[in-house]
C-alpha cells in the first residue's frame, strides 16, 4: 500500500508533496556548498540525530538561508545541550510553547520525545488540554504558567515571575525563557509555510 | 531636575531601577571575559551603533547568556544587513511584529527608526491602530497582513501567503519571515522580564 497511501493523502492545495510545506522543493545540485552540507545532514536525520524532522521541518526551511540557519542550529544545540536544563524540563518547555503557539507540527514531533524523557502523562495532558496546573509538580507547573502568560496573554504577572524565579534562579530562568522563545520563533515560521506532519504521523494536538 | 525626575519615575515594584527590568544588575567585574566584552560594547551603544537600547534592552538580557547572545547578535546583524531587504521594509516588519506581540518596548524603540527610514506615516498608523490595509502600498500591506495572521491568528491563509509570494518571491519572503520571527522572539523575552522604556521615552503604542 505504501506509495499509494502516500499519494492519496490529502494535503492543502498550496502544500508541496515533497517539502510538505508551501515551499518549493530544493534541488541539491543548485545549492551552495554550505547549504548542500546542511541538506545532506538533514537527509539522514535519524542516523545522525541532528534534527527530529529532517528536511520536512525547520531544518528544511533554514537550509534555504544557510548562514542564518547555521546560527539557528548552533543556538538550538546550545539551548538543548549546554544550559544544564534537564531533557525532561526542556520537553515540558517545548510542549508548553507549542501548545500556546497552536503548533500541531512542533507538538506532534515533541510529545513522543517528552514521554520518552519521562515527562508524566498528567503534565502532558494539562498542557495539551490547557487545564489548571494545580496538583502538578511545582517545576512543571511554573513552566506551563510562564508559557501561557508570555505567549498566550503577552503579559507575565509579578506573581508568576516571582514563582519561577524562586524555583529556578535568574540564570536558569533565562535559559528556559530563551528556549521557549526560540521554539515560539520556530513555530511561527512553521505556521507561515504551513509545514505538514510527516506521512503516517497522527496529529496529537486537539 | 535630571536625577530627581529619574528617581521619581514610577516603576513596577519588581522592576530594578538600574536594569529597568525584572533582572538584577550585572556586576562588570563578575563577568566572564566574553560577557565583559559584550557588556562594554553595550555600555556605549549609541557611539558604536551596536544596539538601539544598550544594556537596558535585549542586549542587556542576552549578555547574561554570552554564548547564546553572540549567536543572537550575529543572527540579528545578518537579518538587518545581509539579506538585501531595504531598511524601510525591515522597519515595517519589525513594527508589525511589535504591534502583534503588544511589545511597547520594541515598538517605541523602532517607531522613530521607521520614520527616519522613510516609512510613511499612514503605514505606521495602520499598524499601530490595527486598521485595514486597503489603500496602503502593496508591499507594506502584505507584510502587515502576514504579521497579523502569523502572530495574531497563528494561521496564515493561502490567499495571504500567495499574495506575499507573488510580491517577494520565496527567498525574500523567507528573509522577511525570519526577521519577523526573530523580533517576535525578542518581544517575548522582553515581556517576561518586563523591560521598561528608558527614562524620558514616551510610550508610542496605545
Amino acid at each position: 500500500m505504501g506509495d499509494q497511501a502516500k499519494e492519496g493523502r490529502a494535503l492543502p492545495a498550496d502544500v508541496n508533496r515533497e517539502t510538505l510545506s508551501r515551499l518549493s522543493p530544493l534541488s541539491r545540485d543548485a545549492l551552495s556548498d554550505e547549504a548542500r552540507a546542511a541538506f545532506d545532514a538533514l537527509s539522514r536525520p535519524r542516523a545522525g540525530g541532528k534534527a527530529l524532522a529532517g528536511l520536512q521541518g525547520p531544518g528544511g526551511i533554514w537550509v534555504r538561508m544557510p548562514k542564518f540557519g547555521k546560527l539557528m542550529g548552533e543556538a538550538n544545540r546550545y539551548l538543548r545541550r549546554d544550559t544544564g536544563l534537564s531533557p525532561a524540563l526542556i520537553e515540558v518547555a517545548i510542549l508548553a510553547t507549542a501548545r500556546e503557539m497552536n503548533s500541531q507540527f512542533e507538538w506532534t514531533m515533541h510529545e513522543p520525545v517528552a514521554r520518552n524523557e519521562g515527562v508524566p502523562a498528567a503534565v502532558i495532558d494539562a498542557i495539551k488540554h490547557r487545564t489548571p496546573v494545580a496538583g502538578l509538580p511545582q517545576t512543571e507547573a511554573s513552566v506551563i504558567e510562564l508559557a501561557r502568560e508570555a505567549i498566550g496573554r503577552r503579559k507575565v504577572t509579578s506573581e508568576t515571575y516571582a514563582g519561577a524565579l524562586a524555583l529556578f534562579g535568574e540564570a536558569e530562568l533565562l535559559n528556559l525563557v530563551a528556549l521557549m522563545a526560540s521554539y515560539a520563533m520556530t513555530a511561527m515560521v512553521l505556521t507561515v509555510f504551513d509545514q505538514q506532519l510527516h506521512d503516517g504521523q497522527t496529529p496529537l494536538l486537539p
